[in-house]
């Protein structure tokens, strides 16, 4: 079987959040898991020089007619959620903790933080928003609770944001699949192409 | 018949290279003409707060690994050049006079421009060169020359960066289509639906 797909993604990006609906059904097309891997763009932005889109002139503007645009074309609910963007370390914890003990929990949660966030305009940011989505889905938030507060998760979360960036994440959404980089929702076709081919 | 494509492209982007290629059977699969927009990064950059991506950690590495990936794909001829980037305003004024005269002729001038920069090596943000490049294409070279030093010139390349910025161009390649902004070779696809369903 065929090496899973790394999706890399921020809380906060909402080109993140398209992604997350469409990676799936494109994994499955070539029998290929996806590993969800929560990362923060703030660190990233730190060595890359970049900043958040929304703050940029002109770019600014385009992501803003650009994002809803495309969750029209996908049939995805979206709502600016406000504030935007925010910063996501406790949902990111969240789904670390969460994978260890069974990445099926971990992606339901993430996808539900998601929705929260663009579609319900929950500040996801939030711990006690983070814990309620948890809640919300039946899973353990008590226990999540306990282990946001965890020397080791915080580490633990800290290495995988390092991690991603030594491997040239800069940007959400990113995609590694056999070590070859992809990154923005719109390379899904071309990541396709690339994996039904083998490369070229 | 619909209205043109505009294609806004720096001729120091390889991505915008790499639309140059793709743009022209899109829109005729739409029954739509192209229009050549020659823009300036740099002034656009200047407003955007952004800078050349190559410059940038991470998003650089990334870049130069894409850009010629992307060229096998789409068996586009491709050898980095240097230096890179340029500036490209000759070229660029070369254009819009070319386009006056005839745009079939500014079309082709404007390919080979991006040909001899990115695929022979040629450094044509200097005069000199691009003038070269216009000789070889059987254009009359000496009434570039003279075109080129023209003031009014000057000021109509000027005045069509400063409308590409007022009309949200930040990037290269921009197109728009029917005032509806698409950015990014990446985004073709996309614009290729919105003109077969007249938007979604």
């Amino acid at each position: 079987m065929p090496e899973p797909i790394d999706f890399y993604f921020d809380f906060s990006s909402p080109y993140g959040y398209v992604a997350a609906h469409l990676i799936e059904p494109l994994a499955q097309r070539h029998i290929r898991a996806v590993r969800w891997r929560p990362t923060l763009l703030g660190p990233a932005f730190q060595v890359s020089g970049n900043r958040p889109l929304g703050d940029q002139p002109l770019k600014g503007d385009y992501m803003r007619h650009d994002v809803p645009r495309l969750c029209r074309r996908y049939g995805i609910p979206f709502a600016w959620p406000e504030p935007f963007p925010i910063g996501t370390v406790a949902p990111a914890r969240a789904v670390y903790w969460l994978w260890d003990k069974d990445p099926d929990e971990a992606v339901r949660y993430a996808k539900a933080v998601y929705r929260a966030y663009f579609a319900e305009g929950r500040n996801i940011g939030d711990a006690a928003v983070a814990l309620q989505v948890a809640a919300d889905e039946g899973l353990d938030a008590e226990a999540l609770g306990q282990a946001l507060q965890d020397p080791d998760l915080k580490a633990r979360t800290k290495a995988a944001v390092e991690h991603a960036i030594k491997l040239g994440v800069f940007g959400s959404p990113f995609f590694l699949v056999d070590e070859e980089p992809f990154w923005g929702v719109d390379r899904l076709p071309l990541m396709d192409e690339w994996m039904a081919r083998g490369g070229w």
